[in-house]
Formats: C-alpha cells, structure tokens, sequence
C-alpha cells in the first residue's frame, strides 16, 4: 500500500507538474506516501514526503527558496487530498476516473529559515474530507525543526482542465 | 526613478534568489517596478511587474504550475515591500543599510487556471506600511484576467539570515 507514491498514480496525462510530475524531467518530482492511515476515522490519518531541494532554489545563500517551500507544500496538499479521496471512496489509488486534485487556495507561514543541504520532511493532516474539497494542513521540517506550516485547500480537477 | 528593477538594487549578496535574484542564472529573475506612486497617500502606490514563465513550469500541459505562481507573488511581494521601506524613509532604493524584506505568510487564492505561453502580469498594493513590516496584495492575470490572487506579509530580514 506504502509502496509506490501518491504522485506516480496519476494519470500519464496529469503528470507534467514542476512540482510533482513524473513525466517532468526537469522538475521537483516530489513523492508523497501514507505515514499512518486510520479506517476508524479517516482525519487521522497522515502522509509524508521527504524531499531534497537543488541546491539552485537559494533564498539567500545558504537557505531555500519560499517558492520551492511553497511548491512543496502545494504538491504535497494536492497529493494527499487525492490519495484520501480514493481511501474515502475505497477505491484503489490511480483508479479511473481519476480523483486529481488542485489548490483553490494555499496558504504558507514562514517560520525559521530552512537550511539547503538538509533533506526535508513535509508532514499531511486532514482537517476536512469531502467528496470534491479537501483542506490540508502540512508542516515542512529540516532537522526536526518546523521551518514553515501551510494549508492547501484542494478541489477536485474541474474538467476544464482535463484536455 | 522607475527605470531600475527593485530586485536590482539589492545587495550582490542578497541577490541569489531563485525567483528574483539578478545573479542566479538558474532562477526566475523576476523584475519589479514603481507603477504609480502616490507621495501623500503612500497606501495609494502601486507596484507592477510581467514575467513570461519557461515552458517547463507546467501544471498540466498548457497551465502554470501553482508554485510558479506563488513563487512570483511571493517576490513580487517582498521586492515591493522593500521599495516601499525606501520610499517611505525618503531613502534612495538600495542605499544602505539594506531594507531587504523576507516573507513571514504567503497567502495565494488560485481563482482561474493560469495559461501557459502568456506573459503574466503582477500588480501589488499596500495594505499595511510598518517599518519593520509591511503588507502587500497582489493580483496575477493573464490576458487582463486575473487568475490568482495573494497576500504576502513581509518583515524587514533578520540579522540571523544575513551572513
């Protein structure tokens, strides 16, 4: 079930995203996991992803970009917003139709500068579950320090979007 | 007056940033401009600049990525908030000692998918003006139409960040 990320169950065609796609050579490639799935109540469950950023995404010297926090918290909100539609569902992840999800709104606090060089820990929790919306909460730590806090509110992928 | 980018009279050692740094080759180099100043109601300023994303920023194909995005209206954001910190202390823009701004909350609603291929434009306003702090919302449209909007709540650089 842990095995292969939320990321590379996405469809071929919804899979180009800087942030996360795996059809995007030259992107961040992000991949996220559950880290602890509980049936009984869906809202504790929690995901994961751990990423090290190039070492081209400097803030200043030394520390990364907001841009690339941001992006990683997006791509992870939007990740775990899909894998926990296809859990609430009880469908497998990366069944058709797909549930893919994108950000009606993220919002990032920046808490301590986050160091390059360190690999970093991005954390899900899910603070609402419903079929076409879902809201989560993601910290982002390097060295066990939370270094920024986001919420991404995702909706599911109008079909607009879908060519 | 306006004819220097504001990201362009940072310090050289500040100016690594991915998404407006002057000397990372690598990253976006986004350029901010005064498009209006208001010298008895400085709140009435306002702040523009355009960026073409690469090609490669995709969300899915023919769409901006949500980090790109961010991205941009997050040094928009802090690039105006240090413009504004000079223009309010009648100081030369870059003049030191530095006011260089980083960002403390990014705030970024996604209103209409962002299209690939079109050059973006960004207006900031201000909604707050501290010394220590300053407030900036921004619209990003494509086409005259606004596809996301932001908030990035800026704070003066703190010494730790500065080597």
């Amino acid at each position: 079930m842990n095995k292969k990320a939320f990321q590379d169950c996405y469809p071929e065609e919804l899979s180009h995203c800087y942030g996360c796609g795996k059809n995007n050579p030259d992107g961040h490639q992000l991949k996220s996991f559950w880290q602890h799935i509980d049936q009984n109540n869906l809202l504790e469950s929690t995901t994961i992803a751990h990423h090290m950023p190039d070492k081209v995404y400097t803030a200043i010297p030394g520390f990364v970009y907001g841009g690339m926090i941001a992006s990683l918290i997006d791509c992870h909100g939007t990740g775990s917003a899909s894998a926990m539609a296809y859990l609430s569902q009880g469908r497998e992840m990366g069944s058709l139709p797909a549930l893919r999800f994108v950000t009606g709104a993220l919002n990032v606090s920046f808490l301590a500068p986050t160091p390059q060089g360190v690999e970093l820990e991005l954390i899900g929790r899910f603070s609402e579950i419903k079929e076409r919306k879902v809201i989560v909460d993601i910290t982002l730590s390097a060295n066990d320090i939370i270094c920024a806090k986001g919420q991404v509110i995702a909706v599911l992928m109008p079909d607009s979007m879908v060519k």
